[in-house]
């Protein structure tokens, strides 16, 4: 798909077929998501796919915005050491999968993620060594909706040389 | 150009060619960032696109590591009112301009941007009422350098299952 085309169609997507997600195709996001800009060229993330079942129930059982992710094909965990610019790099890595799932044909969708009271129990719960943030959880699958949703449009948004 | 060719092949370019960049484009790119996803809705953010010689000279000046922004096409300066999540939201919409900027034959640098002790001076020095913070500088040029910079393995930062 072409990238344009892809980030502009993006939407969050919280309800999907029950329908696997190849593994290639998982990997190929998470190349994606590596190759995400970092500052200072630290790179300080780590992304941890979950498909297993329990895992993901678990996980959406503790979010307060994620319930979907019980029935997602697939839950990325986005977890950064905790630098200086921790949640950028994370962030960046982040809409990199999105994006990319986009251009793959699924459907996906943001769950806070960093700030987030249950972030420290998820990265626990996930294996994390201490020191890691959690900043996104990406829940993934083949969509069954197909969200259209309205935003602020470019001339509000758009400033040219000063605000 | 493919999504994830454009998301695979993005590094971060700081020498740029003497040649503008056509009007068209950049609302693109600010186009791209308005349809980033954003936390409850709120889509907190500006974009200002700065062409002006002067003030680029003068935001380069003010920055540690962007005096490239001197001799950059452009300078997207990313702004966020102070949300909860406007980080997440800016940092996702600032990583659909460098993709986008790709896919247009567009090299692109992110320069911090927030928690920068200069950030409230740019602010002000482009117009921006209080309450907003600036998430990032994007600049912005048709390359004049290829950069390619090994990142870390796909085998070292994907976890199946647990970290």
């Amino acid at each position: 798909m072409d990238a344009i085309e892809a980030i502009k169609t993006r939407r969050s997507v919280r309800v999907f077929q029950p329908k696997p997600i190849p593994k290639e195709i998982l990997e190929d996001l998470i190349d994606c998501a590596r190759l995400a800009p970092t500052a200072r060229g630290v790179e300080p993330w780590e992304f941890i796919v979950v498909t297993d079942p329990d895992t993901r129930k678990w996980i959406a059982a503790k979010t307060y915005f994620g319930p979907f992710i019980a029935d997602a094909a697939a839950c990325v965990a986005v977890l950064c050491r905790e630098t200086k610019y921790y949640l950028e790099d994370g962030c960046a890595a982040t809409e990199n999968i999105l994006i990319a799932a986009r251009a793959h044909g699924l459907g996906s969708c943001w769950v806070a993620g960093d700030k987030k009271p249950y972030a420290p129990e998820i990265c626990q719960k996930l294996g994390a060594p201490p020191g890691y943030r959690l900043i996104s959880l990406v829940a993934l699958g083949y969509p069954a909706e197909n969200p259209q949703k309205a935003k602020r449009p470019l001339s509000q948004v758009l400033h040219w040389e000063r605000f």
